[in-house]
């Protein structure tokens, strides 16, 4: 695809926040260093805000649902209507990300890009590209026209929440078969490796992983030789969703919202992102370590570290709203701490 | 030391409630297990709490300060006086652990067992057992009456948020030299390793730790024969303030109060606790893995699978501060999360 809006400059982050929050942080009333990941993870966060003393109480949250049409091949543990039913699930309350967003008192927005049986419901905007995508081992998964439409969504939910003022941004994804497009994407952007980065999703048995495997080998013995481009890569294995949260993430490197990127679907989606526009990795935390096994493959491409490692395979965003609190508690520990001078604590000797 | 309350029995949890809780998890819209470790955190909590659905709203936070007569010995990078000065911070509100209790709206106990220096400052509670330990590379730590009285203030504090209906417990601790003591006490109660379980503390240096490690051998050269009791041990070689965590853990298992087991010092008193009384273990939940090097041992000795690993090393109960948000999503999304039939979503095939 041609040179578009995504090549466009993310903003530079503030190095001038950056020096005042580390040296902040080391006359706070603690050993230097003592508070580990989250010294670093308040001085990353003043820098992407420009603040020297940053703030996450105001988080957008948007998941973004797709059906899949590889999941004719039958890839996936749970039948494809679960994806309009759990779009459901978001709106009513019911599911996991509902849950902590209504926690964490953060927008949800819930965004319908095609699921297999069109859908009306309540408070979930439809934007619906296509009733899922094209299934990949016969044919590329978008259209141009599709893709650049699934970007230009994420891109525009990172926008609503640069205009609300977020502090922080998360995209969730909810789509039956996506670990599939997310492994078969992931296959072709990570540095070529014995094994490929497939896992059980949602929960198949060791037939349904070798099938599993089979399906996506076929995808790239058809598409693997045009994949050079990131975003061609997409258009052929991704999914809307997946597209979507590509495009929200550029949309927020550009807009300067510093991203919390959930597991490994996200990560995929954040590892194309960085391909298209390199800018974008400074502004991506990365909230979690899947069980799912490809995650770890797509982490170190992205030289990430991630905060938690609960075990969680969930998607949705869950694992990213769940890390939350974190960012919440580094930014009021480096906000409130006393420093030795005011506490009247000796300092260690020089 | 003779038997006493410490030995009476700890509270049985609730098999029934965690039964229960456990077929309610099967039942939520995710597949099963997808929530890895809060899963089985929330079942672990309803067992404790004896209700199918657990609550962590209500947290005791008790910090107990001491200062150790180790000290003279030059093992720590900060000056004694920091034990005193940093009491004034907890109850100011300028301490890490200050910062984290007022986010949780957690009360938090400040509790003096002997600097050595007198203090008499407001919002603390001073016990003054003694001005600090005796030095435990010439003598016992504590007097056997030291000991009983360190142990009653801990089980006092357990039994106030037993009063209060706390459904979480959290033990802190401040003490300049404490990781020396928490070392050796370590070495004396874990299986015989080549190395000893020995770091940098607050910050010492490498030739500070060859140092503090010479000191610890001098220590076990001396007690390390007469501490085959855990009590004795504790006696010998901890300090106030751990033996007042090891009555407040056992006081918590007595009274049925979940724990939530902070860094390498707490753990100490943890694996102390359960050489007394093993009904104590399952009372424990913890928080997380330091950057403490012997920290590691001791939760393999404690069969322990910590929430989070963030490279903290600050102790006063911090890292289990920052832990409670995840215990309390774990009982958010266990309460709240509709179930497949709730949102008629389908289930995955059996």
């Amino acid at each position: 695809m041609m040179s578009d809006w995504w090549n466009a400059p993310c903003r530079p982050l503030d190095e001038t926040a950056r020096a005042r929050a580390r040296a902040r942080q080391d006359q706070l009333t603690k050993p230097r260093g003592a508070l580990g990941r989250l010294e670093s993870l308040a001085v990353e966060l003043a820098a992407m805000q420009g603040s020297e003393r940053p703030r996450v109480e105001c988080v957008h949250i948007a998941v973004f649902a797709g059906d899949h049409g590889v999941v004719e091949e039958g890839v996936s543990a749970y039948p494809q209507a679960v994806t309009g039913q759990m779009l459901r699930n978001f709106v009513r309350g019911g599911a996991a990300l509902s849950v902590l967003a209504r926690r964490l008192g953060a927008l949800l927005e819930v965004i319908d890009l095609g699921t297999v049986e069109p859908l009306q419901l309540d408070g979930v905007t439809h934007l619906r590209l296509g009733p899922g995508t094209a299934n990949f081992t016969r044919t590329a998964a978008m259209s141009e026209e599709q893709l650049r439409q699934a970007l230009a969504a994420g891109r525009d939910s990172a926008q609503r929440a640069a205009a609300g003022a977020a502090q922080l941004f998360i995209g969730g994804e909810m789509g039956i078969g996506n670990t599939t497009s997310a492994s078969a994407l992931a296959a072709v952007l990570l540095p070529r490796s014995p094994s490929l980065p497939v896992g059980p999703g949602t929960g198949l048995d060791a037939d349904g992983l070798q099938h599993k495997l089979r399906v996506i080998q076929a995808a790239l013995a058809l598409h693997g030789s045009h994949c050079r481009e990131p975003l061609e890569a997409l258009r052929r294995l991704g999914g809307f969703e997946v597209a979507a949260l590509v495009g929200a993430y550029l949309g927020c490197a550009q807009a300067g919202i510093p991203v919390l990127v959930d597991g490994f679907i996200c990560s995929v989606a954040a590892l194309c992102a960085t391909r298209v526009n390199p800018g974008c990795r400074q502004w991506l935390v990365f909230a979690h370590r899947s069980a799912e096994p490809g995650h770890l493959a797509v982490l170190d491409a992205l030289g990430a570290e991630p905060l938690l490692d609960l075990g969680l395979r969930l998607g949705e965003g869950s694992g990213a709203a769940l890390a939350v609190p974190l960012l919440q508690q580094a930014c009021a520990l480096h906000d409130e701490m006393a420093t030795f001078a005011e506490a009247a604590v000796s300092d260690r000797p020089a």
